[in-house]
């Protein structure tokens, strides 16, 4: 498989980015190290007009896809990262460096279903626990405590160059193929279903539960077929509950 | 010797830049990745003022030294490094990955008396060819062809980035502790339970959906602390079933 093909299957997700200099960088960094997916949620609205119209943007600004939600964003990805300057923030899930992360990447991507999204943050405030709750591992380029946060477009420079940098490093196929965030999704919101529905859920903390719920499924990292599997077992187990007949137990 | 110490004898020399948002952009990435000494050739003096004054300038901006030509910027230097964008200009000297050139540069660093400057040009033009002749050896950021003219703030960066990159130092633990296998068996008979319990097993392949669902839970691959909640929702939605009581939604 040819490294193009295998880098046109990562798509670069921008979340909220304010700056529209910003957002040329990104297209500008990606066009530089062989990129061209970039999907954009909800960015500030001038921002994303500005940027598309400037003079010398790049055409793959002005063909990214905008998006009303992560969730929507990266439905057709079966591995999701998320970036983070953060070290102190209570983060569950297991943060990698760019050069370990971009191993693993470079290994999904030698099946060709597989699919990346690579997001990034709002320059302010970096990606929201909610946006966090769809990522499967987080990405921390490491830098210098007291200036840990790094520039957006220098971000995604750095993030991406890792990916192209060893065009050497092997790259070694996975056995099974992944499920799509978007069948994640789809388990979450049946099982907090199910669970709402068992009186499992306290309605004070439905919220907070249905993240745990989202995050949980995320971790147990779900091959294609088992997340079909799971989603016809939900399906069972709610109707039985609905249809109010008592267990056959 | 320690990380500070090293990179307190790197100097990152901007020559004839510009624009003052590449000179914010490139000490902010020197302070992101742990370096100080930032020094200036002949930059657009406008440019330099407003960096320099601009609101949340970094310190070592404030304190970049000032020079009047490559060979006053690099005279107490013991290595000269050059970046270029450019394939196809004659070069005579030796052009070197990021990678291949930072492990160089760190060589040098183990001994005391050197220092290492890191030269980068305008935005228009690079380095002009009396620049490069400052130089050492050149270092190019593997760029795709038809783009392969980084911005500045970013080529920064990525040159920074590969200098701290070390694929040694991991920077969070994995996933913290597997669930054990009785878990995981206690997880399987529990949901096999339910599953009955929904209607969802044939009596005639009740031993192979049992085997189904033993191996769908190995493959989760379960943490402990995820074993455990999954645990507790199995028991509530048995309850609940159990309970003959019609379903809440």
């Amino acid at each position: 498989m040819s490294a193009a093909n295998e880098f046109d299957r990562i798509c670069v997700v921008l979340v909220a980015t304010r700056n529209p200099l910003n957002l040329g960088a990104a297209a500008r960094a990606m066009s530089n190290f062989g990129f061209s997916d970039l999907r954009v949620v909800n960015p500030y609205e001038v921002a994303f007009r500005e940027a598309r119209s400037a003079v010398g943007a790049e055409e793959l600004l002005a063909n990214a896809t905008e998006y009303q939600s992560v969730a929507a964003a990266v439905a057709d990805c079966t591995l999701v990262v998320g970036t983070t300057a953060v070290n102190h923030r209570d983060l569950q899930q297991t943060v990698r460096t760019p050069a370990q992360g971009a191993r693993l990447i470079r290994r999904r991507l030698a099946k060709p279903a597989d699919r990346v999204a690579l997001l990034f943050g709002s320059e302010k405030r970096g990606l929201s626990n909610p946006d966090l709750d769809h990522c499967h591992w987080l990405m921390r380029i490491p830098a210098r405590e007291p200036h840990s946060s790094m520039n957006l477009g220098q971000a995604v420079a750095v993030c991406l160059y890792e990916l192209v940098r060893d065009p050497q490093a092997p790259i070694s196929s996975e056995k099974s193929q992944y499920a799509a965030a978007g069948e994640a999704e789809r388990i979450t919101t049946r099982l907090f279903t199910l669970l709402n529905a068992s009186g499992y859920v306290n309605p004070k903390t439905a919220s907070a539960t249905e993240q745990k719920v989202r995050r949980l499924v995320r971790r147990l990292n779900l091959e294609a077929r088992d997340a079909e599997v799971l989603l016809g077992m939900l399906r069972q187990i709610l109707w039985k509950l609905g249809s109010g007949e008592t267990s056959a137990r």
